[in-house]
């Protein structure tokens, strides 16, 4: 069972959709060899060093091709494993394994890539009080995958999608007419238990979200010394987030300055997958 | 319209999708901030430099959500992009362009990084007839999006799916009993339109396939000189593919090994992506 | 289980759908603060009194969440309970009792709700032969349910829908140019196993819909003097119903003058709900 | 074209679905009597004096059912009608009119019933600075419809579902083990965008809340005189949620005390609808 | 457009999925050898003689791929065609033409083929008052284009499906320890609109389905005498269908006998296609 | 279970869109008539000759309806029943037995049917080398049960669907200006996995396919005279494929000439069901 049982509604979905996009009619080769009563298991090896994220989706892909199949493992999401782990063994309908393997690694290899790469990052703030948050820079269709597995590499998330988080940028500062009005506006309209978040882009943008009672104030591409200058001004007013051009190497230089969040694209768009394979697989009939 | 006739049947229902994961009720900044008779227009900025991918799709974004929106734009997929090209405008209600701008930047980003990762591989291999080849190692449900962006960077697609095409691998030999046997049974059980690819490891599992009648042979996990025997051996009775530890610096020496063709899992779940952005939103009323 | 085989195949897919709308990514708020091996159960309390509908739904939604789950309870469908009744108990995984809750609530009260209605009016009418009907006025995409209710209550379905059955009304006599030709219209048109219903709104149109043979004659917004007419003139020769400005304070009227059937849009569309809440959850491990 | 191009999204698979539920097969009667060429226009009538909402869902029935329809009206959501207004007329194809005129009316008739309820007690509170919220004791799958007619009606919109906001009640504060854990399990779970609503249901419990940190507080069935008592210790340090056992005549009573907000579950579950017919059907070819 | 808008919102989803059933990604032949921008056109040709059934379903496919696709023709459903008649002519995008040729004819050939059964069974009964009936043993999933058929090629619908008709058969006769009671059960339960139909295999059985007030007697499987004593014992009191072992060569008897209605699973479960092909594409650019 | 892991990916959605065809509300009869306790089994008993298919898919349909039912039989997709045998007997809830018998028939009849046709095929052709095809004219939304079925009854399957085979055709090869370039565009556009096939009318297409390299070549509407010069001139250069006006007559004198293959589009679109019903039901508490 899928440990998160709200998540649990629209993970069957995807994981769905995913095993059809991989089977138009049938697995032609596995059909064509197997036979359909043959049992066995396999080994899940892990082939690169990072934080394994996903264990439950790869298990639920099987158990979606055979609802008797299981899968049995000592470690779960957010474990660092060494390159050559065995992580656990799957057994089940040899036709419902082979079918299975590489929907069940696509999707265990991503989340724990990001999960690893998430984790990498955190790991150069952890003397600091900044913490380190996604985007909705995600993948088509794969965002609930991808915030969790930020989560499990020890990141936080920021708002899920344009429904659930007000974020006032340049382009709708620019229709309302300043920040004054926009976040009026938003406060006005946007369910009350929402914080307003206003991108600043100067100094002067600063003050004026200030003024406008902003509660996250997004640093926008700033250098170190405005972004400096912004964080001492904002203090405890508003809560501060610096975003665009986030490297690794700059990571901790922003956690000196002093920011309460950094933003980072990055950890879902182009983190590399951590590798994974099933092997050495068994018959057990 | 999305040039491709076919593929608009599939490809409507993830963009939907995608809209649907990124909206939940509503934009409520957007909503709150902007008025909904409001026109506009933005432009589509390209900020790296590299092959672009899924123009058709980011297009199809905005006229989802205001069937009188377009997108203007002198390039098509395929060209090779500067950093700072001003790609296109779209033109549209404001909110529309608002609301779908990280969904069309999410889907073209991705595709974009796809083909300009896939076009550098092929630009190494382009004095050598050995062709590029994509895998089943696609992110779930982004697969059509993403043999099509390979394809686009001057890639070729392996199968699709499991439906489509015959791989006999170790655990199918293992559970046939042989390579012969397992040849055997594929053509006897699949449709007879499809060829036969047999993954080996050695060279006796090269002659075995030979001798089996396999269509295709995967060089699995060889060092060079094996490669080369193995090549040299099939010489034209099948067409040879290498597979595993592919990296951008091995190509060359892969190509010049002679294979057929080189697959490559990292085009799809590794690639990071092309970045663009959406800027300078006029007002048109 | 839902009792009814035939129905589940529609409840499953709007219980799911419902699960989604109050799930974008997770229960953040469970999930934060209740670990997710943490067994318990709570109670389900009857808040109003009235008579209970869709025990078998509000059941289903945690087993969605948790196969585990199981609600023992004492009462069925129908039962007529005093405010503070506790209903039953329900067991399984702590955070899909809370999860859970809401969206099986949602749909007891409302279906409780619109039996409770239902029910108050069919006590008045006891006495009498008249049965009470719904309509069509249903809540968008709920009808399976609300119809279900009306039952439970005590009342009686009309048609489900456009499809399964004939009501004749105004603009279709007159775009067929009168009763006569609208029913055989119908009659040729329609399968043959469809009753032919035909709404009236004089004593003139009742006898050409007699004329013409209409199964069912609606007798639409007319005064108690005019329907005492109507049904008098029908007699046996059709089956009657009354529809239009029924209160419950004109129910006894109505049945006084023998009309067969009464239907009301109000038992679906203004019913308020019955109030139950889910009361002392208790841990379990 | 709907006016929120993002609710667009969802609203149109409702409106499809609402249809097909009206509509198995086909509209027998309709598609008896009304040839297929058929053109016409119906007007919609106002039957009760309210507060109109959901025009462009009313509209975008027809469209469904024929891409050329027109709903032509001077008014929209939010205008307080009288009995008897003419508010438009629909044209197009006579079979798409009689066909959606259950499925529009039905979709209409509950948005304004809700919009004129809200818009009832938001009149009682009209000169005090306290706002109207409401919940998500909403209808199953019609939520996003119920929680914009608040919003039109002159409500405010609490959190849309269990993933967007975060409020701790009473038994999650029992699975924490006391309210400062709670709030610190949630802080550190939940996106940063999101505030923290604690409920408290007497005077200790808002102590512990404003110390833990709660940005919001509910206070839940509490009478008038511990209300006061609460709402003045909070002060500024935290917004004021009442909720429980709120009826109109109570409204008042509320706003008298200085509440920030009001919950009210009766908005969106109990409140009747508001009438409306479409009558005086013209041929028009 | 499809003519009749109440079907239009079942037919658009079947055909939508019945084209991604013919295309997993894409038409690779298609796509490799005709460019994108072709436009074109092509003639659809009848290759038998028969009533042709299915013409809107036949042009939506098209439309679905190219919006700007049309088709011109003089016919319509239910005319009768001789071998070789140019029915109309398709244009559009030649790609789309050429993509959605085998999924219009699959839905042109199979609607016709039912259409051509039926009316050759009606001719035969073309003297008598004996309707002739589908059934309910339809192709899963294609039961409104089938049913649709029937009745283009001159056929009546019985009942749509489980929902809307009461059938009461020897097993539930036998579940309710007789004809009475299962009667007497079905008009307390079912909508009063239905009308009642019981299954009779025996001149026993009619007696006891007319004291039970059956709307509709079915003669299953007797005998051409028997049926004659049936239907003259039942005379006016009921309707009567007959049904089992329907051959086209017994039509005429049954007719003969003057039973109401004749139903036949033939129809609909083994009707040969009406052969169609698309000929002579001509590029228009 | 379905037998065959990966197909059940999609079989499960047609059978639950095939029960929903049935369900629009509820089963009436049905649950008018039986208690929803009441448990049973019934049995399957063949009524026609032939070679039974789809015992997985009707056992699915009654575990969708009931979980706990349950299917015993001792046959098996492919054996070959006579005209009267007891097929196997399912047992469950008898709502559930009752409610599901027609869809489950339905897929059994159909699946059955085209098996069976298929086999007489075969039988024909059983002493020769020449293998039996199925064509792309399928049912719309059918075409997994039916390539399956051809399968059982001992045919084979041509490509799946318009992206998983080439077949340039003459609309084909009229757009490519000639057999050559056609081919050569296919190769360079589709997966190299593809084996290219080619139609050709006459011996001079015949003549430039082979020259072409095509790996099949489909010789269409060719009287036996030219059909066996071309199988000549071929030789062992590529497989031939006979397709058009092949009737079950003409199959031997095909077989003769020595074609590799033969499709027949009326294996799937004109093969009459063969016949099965549910009887004797019994109740078991």
């Amino acid at each position: 069972m899928v440990a998160y049982a709200s998540m649990k509604v629209h993970f069957e979905d995807y994981i769905r959709a995913a095993l059809k996009e991989d089977i138009t009619s049938e697995d032609i080769t596995t059909n064509a060899i197997v036979s359909p009563e043959k049992q066995g298991c396999v080994q899940l090896i892990c082939k690169q060093t990072g934080v394994i994220a996903g264990l439950d989706i790869f298990r639920h892909v099987f158990e979606l091709l055979d609802p008797q199949a299981r899968f049995d493992t000592e470690y779960k999401d957010g474990d660092f494993l060494q390159n050559g782990t065995m992580v656990g063994i799957v057994y089940g309908n040899v036709r419902a394994l082979l079918t299975g393997e590489r929907t069940a690694l696509n999707f265990l290899q991503r989340m724990s890539g990001i999960a690893s790469y998430t984790n990498e990052c955190v790991q150069v703030m952890k003397l600091y009080k900044t913490q380190l948050l996604d985007t909705r820079k995600t993948t088509p269709n794969l965002r609930i995958f991808e915030k969790y597995a930020v989560k499990v590499g020890g990141g936080n998330n920021h708002r899920y999608n344009l429904s659930d988080g007000i974020l006032i940028k340049d382009n709708h500062i620019g229709a309302a007419g300043g920040i004054a009005e926009a976040v009026r506006l938003a406060k006005e309209y946007a369910p009350f238990v929402r914080k307003i978040e206003v991108e600043a882009e100067t100094l002067e943008m600063v003050d004026e979200a200030l003024q406008a009672g902003a509660d996250i104030i997004m640093l926008d591409n700033m250098d170190n010394e405005t972004l400096k200058k912004a964080v001492d001004r904002i203090g405890s007013k508003a809560q501060t987030e610096c975003s665009g051009n986030v490297t690794k190497e700059r990571l901790k230089e922003l956690c000196e300055i002093g920011v309460d969040y950094i933003s980072s694209g990055a950890l879902t768009h182009s983190a590399p997958i951590l590798d994974f394979s099933l092997k050495n697989l068994k018959s057990l009939n």
